[in-house]
């Protein structure tokens, strides 16, 4: 079944200025994507349809937490991309970000270098939603980057919540940052984080701390050893570099290459960019029932009683369920849908 | 908002004779809850209104691929906690499963003295569905067995898919069970297990076997030892055990009382249910708007073809649920829901 995307000459217009590489209009797209009012967000997805990414490109996720040096990292990294040909965008999520117009992290003045070249483009994070709606937001974000020329779409976080596990699943290849063990302390590994990585980087591997990052290799690739891959066709690696110093940057984009190379061959990249695009699109279709839940206020007020009920173990999960369901879903029964929204004949 | 639950003899008298401890009772209202045919499952829903669980059970997870000694180890455990006046069932998560009426998992001749014991009860997983539809049953399985006095409910699953998650999703605590590493071999651990489990055992640590059961558990607590505990509560422990010999099974039953004990008194242990009631809820209601969208022909087509879109990459998922969204939806958007589902006055 065909459709043709809704009549809208702005977004059509915006759309082309994007397709031409223009950053300002980039800029613009994203805040579009970001803003929750009505008219912006069909006008979003009007762009967003007009704007099927190319092929070819690469996502990189990113995370670390504070004091491991991701920007430095992301700078020398991205740097080293740029001095390739590649055009390189930098994006964050971020959901605990309250600072108004973006977060700390993508603040340009901590890669003061990157956010000067011209082929180079960062923002920040949207401020102050759920982790949910960030994730979401960022998805389009990538999109509208690599329809405007962007080849390399960096996605950093630092990890808070289920963070690693959003930015994981809009990536191709899942970087760990991480900075060298110091004695014998107990890591603060998040459960479940390692098992995301493609790629485990130990920084800040120079000076004093160049023995500790080679024992913090060693103890990561044993950990590592004890896990089975999620595809036999990359094993994930354990690297130490220094960002501040250059060493084992060129070292991290050839196994970052080499991780693609070997997803590629395989057929787990293009498998794994499908099945994140149908979790995108669950994840809509959540959201938007739930929108549909939060328009009616007498929904919202059974909705939150059944919350309550359950979580204090008072009622059923499933027969909570059919309560809602049923008075949420009556109209649709009695009413046949149309299939594209217009009025039947 | 009070409601009463619907009128239903039969399910007022099931759930009677279910509370009453009566097996053949809860075999039958498990196998009700299972049932996909809507006059059951309408009952099934009477009968878990009408029987909430009684506080104070443990529900314990178990995960380990064939070889490790699951069901010798089950057997072992359960028949320890059998004598210590508990009365434990054991169910199982297998969604792979095509045997007629079960699995082999559950099967009660590998379990033979536990299966015979009159305060024991084994049952197979339901056999042929999605892991969803698996869990979602297991769940209310889970609080039927709990209402007919079994105040320890064990769910095992030998790990296909994503059922370790699912399981560890509707238990209290989390058990991973291994067979010892033999020499270098790559491991099996599948990604994001082992952050799972609040206690790593290395069964058939007897015999020749010995030695290496020691190096495996060492192995295990260096790589945990790199991650962050869930809680500051409870630090996962990596203990051997010979299910066999009956070796370690006390002192199993102990850390996972241990275990508990910790997670009562640091509020994770209710954090831990309620979270995962209203998971539960979530998933019911998902659940249900995915049947809604199933029984109209046109939108279970038009929901196909958008799959198709987006997993070819042609279409961008928001726009594609934002079309999906917009037939099933407008109905609603005509006509306001009532709230219990009576006609409006």
């Amino acid at each position: 079944m065909q459709h043709r995307p809704r009549e809208n000459p702005s977004a059509a217009a915006l759309a082309a200025r994007v397709r031409s590489g223009e950053i300002r209009a980039l800029a613009k797209a994203i805040t579009l994507a970001e803003s929750t009012r009505p008219a912006d967000r069909a006008a979003a997805l009007d762009l967003l349809e007009a704007l099927r990414p190319p092929g070819g490109t690469l996502r990189i996720g990113i995370s670390g937490s504070p004091g491991v040096g991701k920007s430095t990292f992301i700078e020398a990294f991205g740097l080293h991309a740029l001095g390739s040909g590649h055009r390189i965008a930098v994006l964050t999520v971020d959901p605990s970000s309250q600072l108004a117009g973006g977060s700390i992290l993508g603040d340009k003045t901590r890669m003061a270098e990157l956010s000067h070249h011209p082929h180079a483009y960062i923002r920040p994070s949207p401020a102050g939603r759920t982790l949910g709606g960030v994730a979401r937001r960022t998805r389009e974000a990538i999109v509208l980057c690599e329809a405007a020329g962007f080849d390399v779409v960096v996605v950093e976080t630092v990890g808070v919540g289920q963070s690693e596990t959003a930015v994981a699943g809009m990536t191709d290849v899942f970087v760990l940052l991480l900075a060298p063990l110091a004695g014998d302390e107990l890591q603060g590994i998040k459960r479940g984080v390692m098992e995301l990585a493609d790629l485990v980087l130990v920084n800040k591997a120079d000076g004093a701390q160049a023995d500790a990052a080679r024992r913090t290799v060693a103890e990561y690739r044993n950990a590592l050893h004890l896990m089975r891959p999620r595809t036999p066709a990359w094993t994930p690696k354990v690297e130490a570099c220094s960002a501040l110093a250059g060493t084992g940057i060129a070292e991290v984009w050839r196994e970052v290459a080499g991780c693609r190379t070997a997803l590629e061959a395989s057929g787990d990249w293009t498998a794994r960019r499908s099945a994140q695009a149908k979790e995108w699109l669950r994840e809509e279709i959540e959201a938007g029932v739930h929108e549909c839940l939060r328009a009616d206020p007498r929904l919202t007020a059974l909705a939150a009683e059944l919350d309550e009920e359950v979580e204090a173990g008072r009622a059923a999960p499933p027969a909570a369920a059919r309560r809602l369901l049923d008075a949420f879903l009556t109209p649709l029964r009695r009413a046949p849908p149309t299939p594209s929204g217009r009025s039947r004949p």
